[in-house]
């Protein structure tokens, strides 16, 4: 934070990994992180650093602040569906799966191999700091307040979360216009992939499937039984997260390719 | 089906462990599984092998239809909410995370090893053919329809399962309060047990924990943030899916100990 | 090494699962551990606790010093070998293969999940201090030196090793009689287990099917290309190590069943 | 091999991936295939497709037989200790630990996940018909018969090949002079890399660290007990073995360069 504060009285141009600026309300980050922001007015001056969201004011941002991992794959496949009033506000379930590097490199008890491997681990099923970041974000889209339940869980996997999104629609849709929504929004997106199969074992998203890219994999399917749209994303946490986040912002900034550095495949199997 | 008829004609006592006399309506049977049924007029002589909701009707039951793994891992956690009429019954969301060992012991392509190992996939995000029991038997405890959102997912894992079940509350309610009703409500089955620790790395049910046994491991946690309920489950898919059931069922049948041949501990760590 | 001299001043019995009283010369503790024993005039008190080669000398113990689980997966399947002077003893090669829970409770970098997950890793390819006693008991067994390659490896399983024995036959030998050998040797051992399968998957010994279990599987294969024999054994480290053989020694020296709290089954699939 | 016949009359140059020219010898082929060789005068034409055995051969080579994961993980760290005379050649053990992927494609209960996850598993510790390359290969470069002791294990891993060699030493040697030795082989070999760290937990060669690349990592240890050299190798097979072999060797032949398509750096953690 007081980096931040003495980096802008300079003429460089921040990329913040930290949570410090992510909030535009200082309530907010009051209530998420329990403790008072330093610098409430600078708050407004930071750009959050989601490049499919905020493209062009990433490209003139004074400070960027980068999103972390869990709300990159929240807020990607929701945020079409929020900005076409498509599904209500009320009852959005996020349920998010999630590799052991998402940890840091701290070993800990929690991260130790005998205990970790083969965890099915529910750490923070309610009450996560990241919900305020995913409901600021939303908000903003649609304009309206919008409350989401969030709970990740731990699994056997080293890079990688998959998050599923159960949301209950406010009308009918057809399948075909849910795509149409989807490749709209994210029309000029190198990074957003769709992976939606009516056979094979590959149907939806997975994190094997970009595993060592900033790719975000999209898939979604319409409920018969019930007026439900489920959403599916896939990223590697320790790309297209905070790290390949601040790649892709500074390469905006800077005014070079969206995709410099960040254009690698992936393998199969993996 | 026809074996089950046959039998019906003899003094056996029968344990099913196929789809068929699940269902208490044909209509549902028709519409999950895409047949009529042959014998719409047996399906009153069944008792869903559940025992810890049907313990006494098990007891004298001449056809006991027992229920896999993924239902009972839904429907255990579920059950005391819903006969407490503390929640919305239109905003379930059941979110599972299940092992390779319940796609059976077939080999194909989603479970050959490369393509099965560290996966994270959604294979049946809508439409899963065992929502149709689980809204049956939660319909039942609490008369009035209920319709749920369920997703499984397949993870890397052999044994287990860990079920999320995202839940809204009608009304405040404190957690002593939701202690009480599960207790209250499993007060004689002793295959339930609660998981839901303050601090540590094992909170809430685990499916490592339960790895062998025939436990259903049940948790919680109240959300602070909007009115909601976390329900989580975990059972081995192994015992405590139709394997398991069974033979405690077969126990009740025949005035056994109920935990006869089922009444092993866990490894820890696994 | 203080306490046991203080305990062997008083009535009790003493079963020490360190490696202080494991060796017959203080040499040899010297030369493996890199400091003088600080009491050599004890060694010759201590038995090495591993019941399958001492089982007379354990139930009058005073003071049973129990092996580790590398040494018991090495020592076992070679102890009828070396007996029986069929193999040369100037070249043995022991290959083991261990799973995270052998480092014990204290995470590290090297038990960190995102490290330790999937790796193949060999930590001390020569000069493991385990060598000394492996050398140490088999040259009790055949009044002979025996100097052995000994290379641990680390791989992906929490519970287990597999150690992978190559020797070098001294004279040609029959399948059969290699069977009567460890027959034989092994004939009141209800720990010892063969598996030597013609077909299927499981036709030698693995760490799964001992997992929770007391079992030493053994299993062996002769080379027609060269005068080679293969042994291979399969254990749960946190059973059949220095545990698992305290309670079968405390079993011994109260003159209890020796099976007594060791008898489990495993699981499979595991 | 009636395919290779009738191309070779052609102006193709080919690159064979199957096992039937691998062999300089007809009997050597039928020995280790159990089936004569159909066109045993076409073998002298064919080169073994390793490029860092036979870089010059394979430029000008009509018929390339590339050799798969397995040999090429022994063959490679061995080559320079038998060309330089270093070590007994009657007693190598080659002892290599092994992914699912190696086993292709087809699913069967044999890596069906349930039972392949977690395995350590020998399933062919002598006999394995790849000995016979791996002894033509090594008699080729020291003029002498040579025999090895091969034994593969199925391990929890998707991609790679973890080998370890136990060679027994000619004379004493120093560390500096097995550097020596290994540097001067491999002067003009891109894709040999050499891991032997003093400190870390990557001191050797490990699969995670080559998954997705054509390196071959070797590393090395002395033994002080007795008169041994641990030399270890990691490769990916499903690139360093006859895939990735047969883009080098067509670079080879087409005068590209010997990298392209194949410089590709590796992930951490994977």
């Amino acid at each position: 934070m007081d980096y931040v504060k003495s980096f802008l009285e300079t003429d460089a141009r921040i990329i913040d990994l930290s949570a410090d600026f992510r909030f535009r309300s200082a309530n907010e980050y009051a209530k998420w992180y329990g403790t008072e922001h330093k610098y409430p007015e600078l708050l407004e001056r930071a750009v959050y650093g989601l490049p499919e969201l905020h493209k062009e004011a990433i490209k003139k941002a004074k400070l960027v602040a980068c999103p972390g991992c869990l709300p990159t794959s929240a807020i990607l496949p929701l945020a079409p569906l929020v900005t076409n009033k498509l599904i209500d506000l009320e009852h959005i379930v996020i349920d998010s799966k999630i590799g052991s590097s998402a940890g840091g490199h701290k070993a800990d008890l929690s991260t130790h191999h005998p205990e970790r491997a083969g965890a099915v681990r529910s750490y923070k099923p309610t009450g996560h700091r990241h919900i305020g970041e995913i409901e600021q974000e939303l908000g903003i889209l649609t304009n309206e307040k919008v409350k989401v339940a969030f709970s990740p869980h731990a699994i056997e996997l080293i890079r990688g979360i998959m998050t599923t999104i159960h949301t209950y629609l406010k009308k009918e849709i057809k399948e075909v216009d849910v795509w149409k929504i989807y490749r709209s929004f994210y029309a000029n997106c190198p990074f957003i992939r769709y992976v939606k199969e009516k056979e094979g074992i590959h149907r939806y998203p997975e994190p094997k499937n970009v595993a060592g890219t900033n790719f975000c994999d999209i898939g979604f399917e319409l409920d018969s039984n019930i007026p439900r749209l489920v959403v599916m994303s896939a990223i590697d946490n320790l790309v297209k997260g905070s790290g390949g986040q601040a790649i892709q912002c500074m390469n905006l900034m800077f005014n070079l390719d969206e995709k410099m550095g960040l254009w690698v495949p992936s393998l199969h199997p993996a």
